[in-house]
């Protein structure tokens, strides 16, 4: 497996088993997730901005409108911090304190760059269009020039990146495994419901496949 | 209702409609949520940390190991951004350009304290651990002298903050309208599955209430 660089950004201080520098398993994590949290300072100030975004090889892509904020502060080349964070279960210990989580997350550090070639863009956008709902750019009007142009779409290389891991039941003391209290793993899980059609759509159009059958689990 | 006072930074720059400084919409949303990325910059480096927290009034709480980077940044009293981000659905609309997502956010600007005194502290992590799982804490052993040294809590006032709403069915362009494809908002739920007990566990010990009714939505 490909591992990446390690930096002192991406080396975890704690629980270091927990942590991969695995391409394949940093990959795996994004390409489930669908929500990131995007980190940027400006003058000391940081911003987290949650966003969707899509992973095109070893890049990270996000877009949005030319006048966010955000994407007018990264496309200036500032350091980025981008999380993804996939919740799998709550951990039910015996004690208090061994309470825990289990969770996937990918941290990426890095400093974005502007798409600014239209083939690239339009690229980008079907990649992020296909990340979110695969199977939905076939079927819709595309953007239009005047569109793309208020389109800002950035990529961050996936490169200085890590994953943090935890499965498994609690880890209690060893004294404590005697308590008579129930332990273990409430599994979180993000599923669809009933899709509820836009009120303006003629009754005679079906629900497509991809939106029936849409999971984030591979 | 209670509006908290409107900063530079927490006023929305682009689809103000969406926006709220009401106290009981954030709250709602802090309360429904459990996850939040925690955001601060070191040397203008930004971080992006996802963790638990808890609502207590008007203060977020957080907590975690005393050894931890981002708490051990955080109690100094540098400028924290936190974010809280509910997805309720994905947003199909006719056009590429007008798909979007529907969801519920909070971001709060601040600087954290740390929860010293030990009765507080002590009170800070039943919130912590009633906020994850209402009802857990009677159960389970509380926590040691040695414990809670172990553990930092930091309070975030509640007070520079803004929520972000988007619900309802895509906005098209009115000429898309017309356009044979289905278009409309397919729902997203965190639900639970089957509780999975410890395999230290003897089986003589129930699942608890708390968590075969666990759910967030109120």
């Amino acid at each position: 497996m490909q591992q990446l660089r390690q930096t002192q950004r991406t080396t975890l201080k704690r629980l270091p088993k927990r942590g991969s520098h695995e391409r394949e398993v940093i990959n795996q994590i994004l390409d489930e997730g669908f929500i990131c949290h995007v980190g940027f300072a400006i003058d000391g100030q940081p911003f987290v901005i949650p966003t969707g975004y899509a992973r095109a090889g070893d890049k990270l892509l996000i877009h949005g409108s030319q006048a966010s904020r955000m994407l007018r502060a990264l496309k200036e080349g500032i350091d980025a911090c981008v999380t993804v964070m996939l919740i799998d279960g709550l951990v039910l210990a015996r004690s208090a304190f061994h309470h825990s989580m289990n969770y996937r997350s990918v941290v990426i550090f890095g400093r974005a760059e502007l798409v600014e070639d239209r083939g690239e863009k339009l690229a980008a956008l079907f990649a992020l269009s296909e990340h979110m709902i695969p199977g939905r750019w076939k079927d819709v009007r595309e953007p239009t020039e005047a569109e793309l142009q208020q389109t800002t779409v950035l990529s961050l290389p996936i490169d200085e990146a890590s994953a943090k891991i935890r499965t498994g039941p609690p880890l209690d003391d060893e004294e404590d495994y005697a308590m008579s209290v129930w332990a273990g793993v409430l599994p979180l899980r993000l599923v669809t419901e009933h899709p509820m059609a836009d009120p303006r759509l003629p009754g005679n159009i079906a629900v497509p496949d991809y939106v029936i059958e849409y999971r984030r689990k591979p």
